[in-house]
C-alpha cells in the first residue's frame, strides 16, 4: 500500500467522447466535477477532451499519469463499439481484465427490475482490471473503476497516481461521485489542499473599472498569496477570491469585507445567486408582489423570474405586449401617446409600467420597450435603444439605454438593467446604479 | 511564406480560465468552436482547459504546437491581471510586443461610442506580437491575434503551425471567428479535410425507438463507412450523419431521404433550427399571427419565440397569467371554472386559449397551465401535471402531460410539447403527435 498522501494534490480530468469534439453536446461534466472537487477543497489542474479512439484515450491517460496525483476519466465504459476506455486503460497499465460476479449480479438485477432480459453486449461491463476497486452504479449498468497506479511507470520515480474511471451519463456519474468517490478521496488524500473559494456577483461596473477600484485595497492580501480573479458576463462581473492554507478563510473574509466596502452597492449576491433569485427571495420574505410589462424583452424577464421556486407567490402577471394594440388593450397605454411619442419612448414606458401596476395591484412593476433588432431602427431611434421603467411605492424611475448587441444579448442585458433598477429601488440603495 | 497546406488538418483547442477549472462556468466555447469547425469540414483532435497561470498556459500551448497544424486559444486577452495569454505566448515564441495604432484607435472608438473615457488598463490590449495578424474586435476591445509559427521550434522538422488567440467573451469571439478567422482558414487550408456532417432535428420519438426505426434501413450506408449518431436532448433527438471522401455528400443525402421516409413527421428541422425558428418562419411566410397564454411556463415560450428575428410580425401578445386574478382579468377565465375544476384543468386551459385568441384576434393561440414544482402538487394533481391547448382556425386541441422534472426542464419540455402541437396543427400533419 502506498503511504497516505501528505502534500499538494494535482488533478487532471479527461473527458472522452467524439460528440464533444464535434461540438454536438456541451461538456457539463467539466463544470460539475470541477465544482464538486473545488467545494471539497481540491482544484483541477487541467481538463482534456479527446475523441472515442483508442490512441487518443491512451495518450491522454499516459500524459495525465505522468503529471497528476489523481486522473479522472469520464465516458467510454458502456457496451457499444465506441466504448474503449476500460479496455485501453487496462492494456496501458498491463492489467488483465477479469469478469466480476458482483458486477454481473448488479447488472442482472438492473434489467430484472425493468422486466428485461440482460443484453449480451453488457457482458463487457462486468470486466474489471486486476486490482481495481469497483464503484457500484446504482443508476445504470457500467460500474466505475478506481486503480492505484503504483509503481507508476509514467511518472518520475514511479510515484503513485490514482486513476478513476466514471461512466458518461450524468445521472450515473453524479451519484457515483458523491456516494462512492468522495469517501475514497478522503481516504487517499486525508490532508487535502484546504483550498477555499468565494465569488461575489456584481452588476453595474465594468471589469476594468472593477479591478481599478478594488485591486489596490486588496493588494496586501494578493501579495500574501490570495488569488483575485474576474469573470465578465453580460451585464455582470464575478469577483472571485481563492486561497489555501490555514489562513484561507480569514483572508477571504477580509477580501470580501474590503470589496463590499468599496463597491458594495454593485454586489447583488454570492456564489450561484442571480439577480432574479435574490429579487424573488427578497420579495417573498417581505410579502411583496410584482408585475411585468415587456415589449422588446418578449417574456425574457418573466421567464427568468419564474425559473425561481417561489415565483408564484411573487409574480402576479406578466404582459408581453409586442404589438401596439396589446399595449393599448392590456396596459391602457393611450393611442395618442403611441402616435405622438412612438412605442419606444419614455412616455410610453411610463404608461406601460403604471398600467401593469393598475391591472394587477402589484407593489412593484417593471416595463421595458425598445428595439431589439436586427431591423426596425432609425437615425433618431437606433437599434438597441431601450426605455426601462420601474414603479414602486415611492414612484416611477425611468432609464434610457442603448444596448447595441445581437438579439439575445440585447434581451439579456436589458433584463439585467431592469432587474438591477428594481433591486436598487427595493433595497433602497441611495442613488441610481451606474 | 509556408507552402499551402495539402493534407489532413490537426487542430487543438486550448481554453484558458481558472473559472473553468473551478467549475464556476460552463465551457460553451468548446461546443461552439468545435461545431463551427466541423461545419466547415474540420475536426478538433483535442481540447484542453487550463487555469490563468503563466506556466499552465505556456505548457498547453507548447504541447499543442508540438502536435497540431492549428492551435486556437480562448481567453486571457483582456485588461486585468489574470489575462496572461498574449504576453506568455509572445514570450514563448520569442516575439516582442509592439503597440498597434489601429488597435488603439479601435479601442478609443469603442469607448467614445459609449461616452466613456479609455481606461488606462486597456493599453495592454493594443500590444501585438511581432509578425502577428490582428483580428479586429467589433464587439469589445481586445483584438484576436493570428501567428504563423514557422519555423516551429516545438514540432519535428520545424513544421509550421498556425496559432490563433481569440478573446473570452462569446459575443466577441463568435463574430470574430465567423468574419475574420474563417477567411484565414480557407486561405491557410484550401484543401481541407472534406468532412461533412448533417443533423436532422426531431421530436416526439425517443432515442432508442429512433435508432430501432432507422438503423436497419441505414445499414448499407453505415457499412460503407458513414457515421450515424444520436444525441438525446430534452424533448428532442438529433440524428447526425457524418462522412468523408468523395461520396460523402451523396451518402448523407441518401441517409436523409431514407430517414425522412421512415420518421418524416417527427423531423421538424435541420442543423441549428429550433421549433420556435421554424414556427416563426412559417407564420411569417403565411402572414399568420400568434398569441400566448402561459401559466406554468411563465414566459418561457414567449421568450423563445421572441428570440427569433421576425417575431414582432408574428406575436401579437403574450400573457403570463401566474395568478388566478390574472387569468380572470386578462383572459376572461370564469371564476366558476377555476373554483370547480381548478387552475390546472382541461376546462381552464380551454378558456385561457380562447381568451387569448379573443383578446388579440390572433389566428393561433397557445395556452399552458400546470404545476412546475418543486411544491404545489397533490395526489390528484401531481407536480409535473400540465394541460396544453392550441387554438386555430380548425378549433381547439388539448393535451394532458405529466412532466416530472426539475423546474427549468419542466418548463422547457412543456414548451417543446406546446410548440410541437402548434407546429402539427399549422402544418396540417395528420394525427396528433405521439
Amino acid at each position: 500500500m502506498p503511504a497516505a498522501y501528505d502534500g499538494w494534490v494535482t488533478i487532471e480530468l479527461i473527458n472522452t467522447g467524439s460528440e464533444l469534439l464535434l461540438g454536438r453536446i456541451l461538456n457539463t461534466h467539466q463544470q460539475w466535477l470541477c465544482r464538486r472537487l473545488s467545494d471539497l477543497g481540491f482544484t483541477v489542474d487541467r481538463q482534456v477532451a479527446v475523441p472515442d479512439t483508442g490512441p487518443a484515450i491512451e495518450a491522454a491517460v499516459r500524459e495525465g499519469l505522468s503529471r497528476a496525483d489523481l486522473v479522472i476519466t469520464t465516458g467510454g465504459l458502456g457496451p457499444t463499439c465506441d466504448d474503449l476506455t476500460r479496455e485501453r486503460i487496462a492494456a496501458l497499465l498491463n492489467r488483465p481484465l477479469h469478469p466480476d460476479s458482483t458486477v454481473a449480479d448488479n447488472i442482472a438485477r438492473y434489467f430484472a427490475g425493468r422486466g428485461l432480459a440482460v443484453p449480451a453486449r453488457t457482458q463487457v461491463e462486468t470486466l474489471v482490471p486486476e486490482g481495481a476497486t469497483v464503484l457500484d452504479n446504482r443508476h445504470g449498468t457500467a460500474p466505475g473503476l478506481a486503480i492505484e497506479v503504483t509503481p507508476n511507470p509514467f511518472r518520475a520515480g514511479g510515484t503513485c497516481s490514482r486513476l478513476v474511471m466514471l461512466p458518461g451519463p450524468p445521472r450515473e456519474l453524479r451519484p457515483m461521485f458523491d456516494r462512492q468517490l468522495v469517501p475514497l478521496l478522503t481516504q487517499w488524500f486525508p490532508d487535502a489542499n484546504g483550498f477555499q473559494c468565494r465569488t461575489l456577483k456584481t452588476t453595474g461596473i465594468g471589469e476594468s473599472a472593477m479591478e481599478e477600484r478594488i485591486s489596490g485595497p486588496l493588494k496586501g492580501l494578493t501579495d500574501a498569496g490570495m488569488d483575485l480573479g474576474f469573470c465578465a458576463r453580460v451585464g455582470e462581473v464575478d469577483v472571485r477570491f481563492a486561497a489555501r492554507g490555514e489562513h484561507a478563510a480569514q483572508q477571504i473574509a477580509k477580501a470580501e469585507a474590503i470589496t463590499r466596502d468599496r463597491v458594495g452597492a454593485s454586489v447583488f449576491g454570492v456564489e450561484d445567486e442571480t439577480l432574479e433569485s435574490v429579487i424573488v427571495g427578497e420579495f417573498e420574505r417581505r410579502g411583496l408582489s410584482l408585475a411585468l410589462a415587456e415589449s422588446c424583452t418578449g417574456g425574457h424577464i418573466a421567464n427568468r423570474i419564474t425559473n425561481i421556486p417561489g415565483a408564484s407567490k411573487v409574480l402576479l402577471a406578466g404582459y408581453v405586449t409586442y404589438s401596439n394594440a396589446a399595449k393599448i388593450h392590456d396596459l391602457g397605454v393611450l393611442p395618442a401617446t403611441l402616435e405622438v411619442h412612438g412605442a419606444v419612448s419614455e412616455e410610453t414606458v411610463r404608461e406601460m409600467v403604471v398600467g401593469a401596476q393598475r391591472a394587477t395591484g402589484a407593489d412593484y412593476a417593471i416595463a421595458v420597450t425598445g428595439i431589439a433588432g436586427p431591423s426596425g431602427g432609425s437615425a433618431e431611434k437606433p437599434v438597441g435603444l431601450v426605455f426601462i421603467a420601474v414603479a414602486g411605492p415611492a414612484g416611477v424611475m425611468v432609464r434610457r439605454q442603448v444596448n447595441r448587441f445581437d438579439r439575445e444579448t440585447f434581451k439579456y442585458l436589458t433584463a439585467q438593467q431592469a432587474l438591477m433598477l428594481l433591486w436598487t429601488m427595493v433595497r433602497g440603495v441611495p442613488g441610481s446604479p451606474s
